[in-house]
């Protein structure tokens, strides 16, 4: 044995026995629980359903639509059933040991999950193409819907927020949130599956949008980059999971860059319009514009 | 058939349905649109061209660089046409119904843009490798300029931006929109093809910036994280897109992060600084230095 | 020759030509640079061994664990040696021209930094898993540490810091960068690997964090999305790369979301929360809350 | 220019001029012949309707079957289109010049081809069927039809003649001829497209196997390795290609492995039978066995 | 629906139809077969642990080797475990219908079948090892190891054999005769894994080898391309699988090209040598040397 | 420790000591052979200059030639070097223990062996060339350049050849026997790189040919399936390796299927034609036509 075998025998053992005294951020029964890789390819295949001939490089015609649909639907039938049937199977360390599930009840819940979500595509459609309009409609750049549903990262986080809301309501762990920190990573764009968003919604370059898990936002709501629908800190620690905790918006609410607007009581009435970088922790009436007053600026001329 | 198929069968035609219902987010004829891997790719090799031996796995060196441009060149203007000739057969759906061109009218005009754009890049570089340049000076932390060109998105950023405003400029549709969103999903750094940014320009950090379409920009210009350079909102409603609607930063001015910069009209004067989180919707003189006022901050010490 | 054939040439020679007079930007000396893509793959290496069974699609279990850590360790030993090693010779163009080193002694250096890395992955591996701990802690709608490590993005940008910085702190030049840019990318979160950072560290959100070089964070600090811990601009020019230009945090801090910390001098005491928006360039004693004064918002009813 | 530049260019002007003066083995007009790659892909799709289940790592169930049908043939009719329309527009430099046919005839008489192919998959399968059958019943050492379809090379040689052969009898230039070489290359069994070949065929081994153009094989005939169904030399020189060339083997005939028949004449009488190394080149009556004469050989014992 | 689109319909409703009716060539029950993909992927690994650092492109070296040996093994632990289950699932058709087996049953059994193939990885590399010395021994051309190993086909198909050789005599189904094929696919060369060989083995340039179920071979056996070691047919009818129907040929034969032996009491005595083209269906005491006698040809020289 | 483990533990330990036991069939010092991988592709690379537009999926076209060429050549150019340097760099186990060399020189002669094969790639498709139109002119199937470069194997493994006997008379090892290794795995086509072949020479079918080393072969030569050209049994051992031990035809002899010629000091004289199945161990004059005489069949009719 040379030396650096040593060296490398030494390694090793160090690192596993880190793996017997970490035990918490290792996992080494195998592979069961859902990878990235896994759900990044299911969610592939539901956007390919939602936004057919869009995305990828398949060629899908009117000639092909019906196999296309039917050879997806199979496709995300088994992954989804996979990936979510994993899920279930993850104890959740925070609540108090559940009693472990028999396989074939895990199975046939997923199932119907799976079931679920693919029969729902058409509703979940209804919504996102009243996304794609809003955002159509709410930039005088977009020209057409191949333009916004190719370039606009509002439009993909949106898109996926609603397949992973719809499982999140029914209770599916892990994959929602999953999903949607998939899209975050591409977009800048963090819409907990929890929020309950309302049609025609349209989020505008995105980067650094935060919206919380308990946020209730009505229809026709356009947020620019940089918003925050978040929760006031004291509530986090005080109250509980359940409790609702992020603030609500009611339709045709408009919230322009930077502005942070939080708390569980608070709603920003309908019509109403928050400006820029402003800080809102308390509800405003219907029809209200909140700007920042006059900012309070310090101007000189550089010497010289 | 069993039940599960003929629930999968119903599945489907839910979906097809859906495709029938909400038209305007399927796309079923065929593989006529520019897809995003395609974009990709050929952004993949203009950058190649840009920034030779630093990006990618491929050994270029003195001996063989003659070749690897022309086989660049040759791959890139046959896909540059490919997509540029699909992007412009799409309608805007704005716009009043265009009159369909014909295929060979599409195709020679493709054909242009593209050795128009590759005929560029020389210029193209100049101005990138004075970007470059502005990277290392600005950084006191950068080194190389393999550091900066292989780890600083802002560069990466405004490089792809040059390519994308030279399309832009020439009325190329959607490929240069593509173009930037693609290093958006990247970087976080949102430039609009349409902005007009002279040479050594440099964004440091960069998540979260935001450059409008009609923003102008001088040489020696330094933006740091989270600035927005946008329109302010009356604008968007009561001005068409023609029209001038962000703003217009002179030579050597530097804005720091979370700066808000609004409005057509304004002008930041030659030499300006913009402190952090300033929020500025008219012009200042050359030589001005605005920051915020004292902060109006509450402080108390934790109850203990 | 035809026309297009001319017109390709002369594509080619002024690329060409722009390659002698923009030198600054081409590197066409083979594959001495250390790659994005080999970077990336050493770092997935790297992550898998921190964190077993949870990131790939590979197959740990108990029974191949040894196996599994050694061919890792292997494979990382080499490719960390090849990407050292020619990142210890690029030259830093911002210093005085420095000797070129001879090339068994950059190879035995970096195998030295290699095999260092490689033996403090089970220390890195229990500070990273103080972070899990306290992204559990610390988020009410966290439920189990897969969920925390295979979907928030802030754990992912801190274990890779925590790697990073430790190639730092031995002085091997841009790789640490590269890798943190790399996550940066992915996250929108941009820790400088020079950054000190006490364990159980938490970031939520995390879309456009920066923080800067010389910072220094305590214990148990908590921080939201669109957080600077930054220079102030006035240090950047007359200040030395050395000298310590970004803020403190002790133990115990919390700094909400948008909140701008900013200098070398500024020291954030034990225990204070910093809260969101506000502006700071100078410290706080421990145990203080610092909080945006009232907002000073300008509220009107809509017309109509 | 360095030496090694000089060079190399030196070496790129050679192997162009080389292209100038041997053009029959350039091909340099783009990519309008069909590769070998899109050959084989699309004989994947195809075997994969014809033996679902059995061959790739699919997925098929009877919920899905319809699906992976209509997508395969989809799929399919769009390759076997793009790859029979480039075959039917390369000249036969054999024959006189044909006059060039239009593009759009072309294709249509592709996509006809392409229809009539998969539409004749349910009567192909069937033969296949019968095929299969008679690998099981022929060799003593077969045991489902599960391995006789994943590991005998003679059913996938004569899957792969019976889709060539009915394109090769629609006319179908080129690809006929490249589908039967792939499998030739990974089987060593060489069967013209052109022969006609009765149902439960079977070819055990196979390796050397050549069947010429003209053969006609009845029903339940059997061939082992080396068998050699030819033309007699002279025959090549003076007949034209359309005369009958190879031999005739009547049903229920068996040849032993390494026997060679040749002759557009020679007949094999029904339940024939002909033996191992045997050289024939005329017909023998139904009900014949032909064996080697006792073998002339020489023996001796070695020295010692 | 157009045109098209009802033709399409009608393609699939065909194909599903021979579905129904060609039963025995679809296998619609998922992937429950061991795909040929997989069984490569495992003889992949098996061959990178008998021949390590002679095939691969992975760096395997002293320092690596246990753990590049550990990894392979857990990896083919489970993949066979995966493939010889899925193998022992399927009814063999031939037989009387089999009661089915449990599946717990199946995984125990696979289990131990995997186990003990690798714990005789290394009697089988012995015998290996003695097959690559032949080689080069009796090859004037063969220089060394690592030209016998990288580039004779008849050592990459005899390690094959001795590996699936050691399934078949444990009964493992199925996978025994895939992996053969997959060889005989690239070489040439058909061994049955039933067939027993000796050590010190060779098979030189071996295309069109066939090497019968029930041969037995002795040591320091010499096979030169094209001989066949076979079944009398009229054995092949009338005696049972079971039956001894191949040649045996003691140690210290060579068989030069071309050479058919044939039937199961067939047996070549120690030290004999056998002729090209020789057709021998008897036995022939040691020593013997066995020629065609002095070739019956006719000879006339070309009219001119 | 569980059970398993430990059984896994013996296993790699059990395999180690075989590595240290079978020293000669394991290579554990790292990446210092050339891989079948990377000689394939290079020799794809080659393939590529030798027949461009032919094989590949690369679009090549008179636009685009000099680039690709360039880009082939420089490429190929740093993998021959890379191969036959490792190549030459192992010890030839037969020969007495040859003084290793200094890298330095092994690296200046595999430059000077890959520089000299691409400058000789215009003369090679020269040869080639008349290769294609003898395969043209030979087969009354053959129509197009297209169709034989595509579809007949013969013309691949000539092709080949022609690369892989340059290197072989300029002494580079291993490299030139991979590469026929290579494609006689593709195509059952072993011709061993010392053959000296005249042009327009054309193998058909060629499942089973074997041609020796030290063959010499004229122009306007054609063989058939399982021709062998070989040494007789008594040479190889009694003569060197350095002896002409495999026959010579001269010019435009036709060998039919299945016919071995062997010898040395055999020579078919000028414009000869060998029947198939004849064995042939002695020289004929020019012009003679050689059949196996009336064959000594027995035949009779089956009993019914």
């Amino acid at each position: 044995m040379t030396d650096t075998q040593r060296q490398l025998a030494l390694l090793v053992e160090g690192i596993l026995g880190s793996y017997a005294e970490q035990g918490n951020i290792n996992h080494l029964d195998g592979s069961n629980l859902p990878s990235r890789a896994a759900v990044d390819r299911v969610l592939g295949d539901l956007l390919s359903l939602v936004f057919p001939g869009f995305l990828g490089e398949d060629e899908v015609d009117e000639l092909s639509s019906r196999y296309f649909v039917g050879e997806r639907c199979a496709r995300s039938l088994r992954a989804l059933e996979r990936i979510i049937g994993r899920a279930m199977g993850i104890q959740c360390a925070a609540g108090k040991p559940a009693r472990p599930r028999p396989v074939p009840e895990l199975h046939a819940e997923a199932h119907t999950h799976a079931i679920d979500l693919l029969a729902h595509i058409p509703t979940i459609r209804e919504v996102i193409a009243s996304d794609v309009r809003a955002a159509l409609d709410g930039d005088p750049a977009a020209c057409s819907a191949a333009e916004v549903i190719t370039s606009y990262p509002g439009v993909t986080a949106i898109a996926v927020h609603r397949i992973a809301h719809h499982l999140y309501r029914r209770g599916v762990p892990l994959i929602p949130r999953m999903m949607t920190e998939l899209v975050h990573g591409r977009t800048g764009i963090d819409i907990h599956p929890g929020a309950r968003i309302g049609d025609s919604f349209f989020v505008d370059h995105g980067t650094g949008v935060v919206i919380g898990e308990t946020t209730h936002i009505g229809e026709h709501v356009k947020l620019y980059q940089g918003v925050t629908l978040g929760a006031m800190s004291v509530e986090v620690s005080e109250r509980s999971r359940a409790t609702k905790r992020h603030p609500t918006l009611e339709d045709h609410v408009t919230v322009y860059a930077g502005a942070t607007i939080l708390g569980g009581d608070t709603v920003i009435g309908r019509g109403s319009t928050v400006g820029g970088n402003v800080w809102l922790t308390h509800s405003v009436p219907p029809g209200t514009t909140v700007m920042l007053d006059k900012p309070s600026l310090r101007m000189f001329t550089n010497a010289g």
